[in-house]
């Protein structure tokens, strides 16, 4: 850029240094997947690209434009070498200490799993060749990424290193290239970098354990009420029932549970900052990872609706179902009786179908929005216009259809075999708490306090002023 | 880069401006959500940070590597202070008229309704220190986006401002951060920018108006044909059938209206351009926007036909209709009727379900090429592909799925109870006329014509060339 | 940034070019669409917009801001002109050749079809004006997305040319403007480019094919089988079964193969590494296009096994179905059957739903991780959890689900109509063996082996050492 230099050069090159004659040279070590795709991305971005191998005559197809050389012959003609070796083959670096003291060594290698070393790769690297500035960069991409040019989330580079200058030079080629890099400091930092790609899923850890701990409950609870009790007092085997009915008891239930403890600790928090008077103080720590993983909680509980959708939609063929219809039929027409059309039966049941499919039918929007793509197009309001008022109308409609399952089994004594409440009445107590203490906040008066907090309002303490918090 | 620079030099310090010895130091005022991670975000980047506060000594939790400073301190250290207190707040600056002066001071407020004030937030800033270059910019942007680092949609940032220089200053910052900057204009743009995060899907509303009232038209139209006519004629209390049975008559009726009324408008504007001989006139306003709300009608519409589909679904397990199974069954029986089997019926009945599951997966297909990501990642040709001929082809299957359902009830006077006719015809017009239009439309000697029109032909007129509008 | 440029500059000025009193000045010819939106963009990001009209003061509305000139002016004002006009147009260029001499020409034309003309529209371009230096670049953005701002599969650019200071200066303003540019080399390339745009998915060609034959051939085998063969053998007429009962066989035929399929290609790469014992061989070349579709053949046999699930679920309502549900109680009832409630047929039916409920959800959870924003959103480890681990469970539900169908009747002779096979048992061939050879791939000592080649170790040779291919 900078205009000034426009009348020293040529008339078509006012661009100082992008446009200068010889472009930049870098070199690469290794000719793997990922050494390949480096190199045929920094030659499309204009850079020119030497690799360094062991066999220069005989290294396999590199992309076109690069130069293949020694190790010792490429590194001394660049100043910045791409890594990409795996760990276990650093050593041969020890030859060549003094072609690579001042240069910057850009490493971009990973483990194939946590904790196999003592110390991080880059750590290793720097190490090893004290003279050269390590930079720990590329790694969390792939071969892939590089190769198609970098999207959405892979766009994202992350670096460290003990040398300022030589993270700069990182970061200009990164960012020449497409990307947006994240500095994050010396190389201690290399290990975390590392870990990156490593991850698997943790912040789906908390909400699949609960998940699946909720699932066993509920599954031994229901097969001790229903099967192993049918067995028990009227010695019948319905142990076939587990497939289909059970899970049908059991995925609704853990559902609905899941949904509303999405719901729960945004209502704890806004409890909690009342009852403070302050919206400055930090949350307990487990109420902070709480929040942090609503989206994962709410987003199992839809994938157990949606099971409990498909169940619920075979039920009429089953075989058990047909076969227990058929019998109906037949023993109503031998005994002659006449059934009459029940109208509070037919209300009720479908309304309860309709509370499920409406109900069905928000949670799978909910999901959508929670999309990357969806939710980074929506602006805040919108989002949290969803989230929060489509998901409170969400569970409201979950519990009523639940609710409306119940009816009036609640008071009946029947229903409660070995003293036990069935598994409906249980998972109702989360989501009604949830909903009354929702109920409590949208009260005006608590509103508008709720609303001046969270603007910064605190409540008056002796030592300071009310206006303190805003401007600090 | 920049090769001519690296003699003057150190070695590892080719790179001008940006490894200059010193980061560029950045002030922040308020230490909020935003203010801190805008902080953190910019250190990560590679600046330096100061925090000005009023209790430089007891302002909670700051990112790692920032100073504080009393406000006073902190704006005479810097050249461009951020701003991230909310409005109400911002008299206490007039303390800090001249240290404001000639900085350039970065309004990121937001307030929570539109309206509230008379002016726009960094107007009001503007008139308080006159002295100061007020940027309004970031206000899109939630304090996660800048914590995790941009990613698609929350990439864009927008800022305004009167003086050209300040504006410079912070496209450069958040050029680095990795955000993509669009100038606005001056200062008067301001109250737009604001407005921005206070959107409600603004781009819904009328596709919304319009679902709400079919739906509400269609609900009593069908209510006084179906409950009120049984009612009054044969009085019998069908009035449960309100809660599946009717609505599974108005969703699918409000999802072919609105799905046959995403098409319309395409073909009403080719017809509009063959009447007018060229595409350079714009078309009337009503047109435009309807076009605009295409994509919001077509995903209505779908969310329609999948209520359409779970009604259509839970059919064989509700009680009316297993009571109704069963009457018919034992009917039967008591009257000793044998049934034959109808095997033109069968037909029917399946070609109708075959019919409307692939109208529905052709929908889903529409649906799922609308996510950003996934309309993205397809070439223009592809999309265009997915929306106009696969579109049509589902307008064909849902259009056919309803005269199957009709079949021969049209000329059975039977069913024009009160002399209305049933629901499913009326919904028939629009998709019906939009297919009569575009198979006119597709008549090669039409589409040739257009074809010529949609490439920048004009039909001669007496004051020109036919070939001045294509260059122009 | 650069903090010391400070004091040479007015206060506050401190940025070079980009900052410079005068801002650069582009031209654009042509004012339809894309012209009027390049326009617009390029004034929002700050620069200054000249267009070449052949009627100036008549050329319809233009972004605010603009200037308006002839095409003459227009071209001797600016340096770089944006050539926003049909092929079809070029003539006109050839009145202004030295008006145009050594300025940058963006060609950003598209056809509407593939190879209309012998040469690529900047070929073109370049043979008519000599002395221009031609670039083609941003054919591939729509009007829409330029208005829009860049997203994420939008956001790259691509170009090419022959001269190395047009394409930086094209470089500049498109990074300007937020997009990514990759430089596909010479002018030599442009054709390459100009049919991106026109691209009608190219990868999904064969993995369509492939659907379309094996649904064609089950079809066909099917309807033999069962329509034919009935009509043949008991002279009853059941085509009405096409519709549903035929589809819903031909689906989850069509699904279950092509699934594997995905998973076939994996398995046959592996065992050729072990064969080979190095990952440095090329695959053959159908190996190489094989695994590229596997997403394509997945996404496909996701939308077969959607239809199956939809076609499974209206069975009740179908006419036929009712009937012989209606038939068979009343026959049962006449002839005064009892019919006993077989425990065992309970438990394989409600396993098979569960089964093909179980591996429908996790279908339906690889095609959620398939889309862009999902799978950017992953790190690689956890992309090839899901596509491999969850992967071949899906696989195993669906075919166990398909075994519990087939169930005792693989070994009754009567399933074998005119000595055929019915098709599930066919449908079971490539599954099956694809989990066989999977297994063979989990056992320890292959899959320590496997482990160790691709980790870069080559079995001994002759000629080399084990380690040379790790570093070259």
């Amino acid at each position: 850029m900078s205009k000034e230099v426009k009348p020293e050069s040529v008339s078509l090159c006012p661009l100082g240094m992008t446009a200068a004659p010889e472009q930049e040279l870098l070199c690469i070590f290794g000719t793997g997947d990922f050494g390949r795709s480096l190199g045929q991305r920094l030659l499309q971005t204009g850079y020119r690209v030497v690799y360094g191998s062991r066999r220069p005559h005989s290294c396999g197809p590199l992309p076109q434009g690069a130069q293949v050389m020694s190790h010792e012959a490429a590194a001394q003609s660049a100043g910045v070498i791409f890594l990409c070796v795996h760990r276990e083959n650093y050593d041969f670096l020890e030859t060549l200490v003094t072609q690579l003291k001042g240069k910057v060594l850009v490493d971009v290698s990973n483990n194939l799993k946590k904790n196999v070393y003592p110390e991080a790769n880059a750590e290793y690297l720097q190490r090893l060749i004290p003279g050269a500035h390590v930079v720990k960069a590329f790694n969390t991409l792939s071969a892939w990424s590089l190769q198609n040019g970098p999207s959405d989330a892979s766009r994202q580079v992350y670096l460290c290193g003990n040398s300022a200058e030589a993270k700069q030079q990182v970061v200009e080629t990164a960012t020449k290239l497409g990307f947006n890099v994240l500095d994050r400091g010396t190389l201690s930092a290399a290990r975390e970098l590392e870990d990156f790609p490593l991850q698997l899923f943790p912040e789906w850890r908390l909400p699949l354990r609960l998940a699946f701990g909720l699932t066993a409950f509920f599954f031994f609870y229901l097969l001790i009420r229903d099967v192993v009790y049918t067995y028990v007092e009227q010695d019948k085997d319905i142990s076939f029932r587990i497939m289909v009915s059970l899970a049908n008891k059991v995925f609704p239930i853990v559902s609905l549970i899941m949904l509303s403890l999405c719901y729960l600790p945004g209502v704890v928090a806004a409890f909690l900052q009342l009852y403070r008077g302050t919206k400055y103080k930090r949350f307990p720590d487990w109420l902070d990872r709480w929040m942090l993983c609503r989206k994962q909680l709410g987003l199992l509980a839809l994938g157990f609706a949606s099971l409990h959708v498909l169940y619920t939609l075979i039920i009429p063929i089953r075989y058990y179902v047909r076969f227990r219809i058929a019998e109906s039929t037949i023993s109503k027409i031998k005994e002659n009786q006449t059934s009459v059309f029940d109208t509070t039966m037919a209300w009720r049941v479908d309304s309860y179908y309709a509370m499920g499919i409406l109900g069905f039918g928000l949670y799978l929007l909910l999901g959508i929005s929670s999309l990357p793509s969806v939710s980074n197009a929506l602006s805040w309001r919108e989002f949290s216009f969803i989230q929060s008022k489509l998901g409170y109308l969400t569970l409201f409609f979950c519990t009523f259809h639940t609710y409306l399952y119940g009816w009036d089994k609640f008071l009946r004594p029947s229903y409660y075999k070995w003293y036990t409440p069935p598994g409906y009445m249980l998972c109702l107590v989360v989501p009604s708490v949830v909903m009354a203490l929702k109920l409590v906040i949208l009260l005006p008066c608590v509103d508008r306090s709720l609303t001046r907090i969270r603007r910064g309002w605190e409540r008056t303490d002796p030592e300071g002023d009310s206006k303190k918090s805003l401007l600090t």
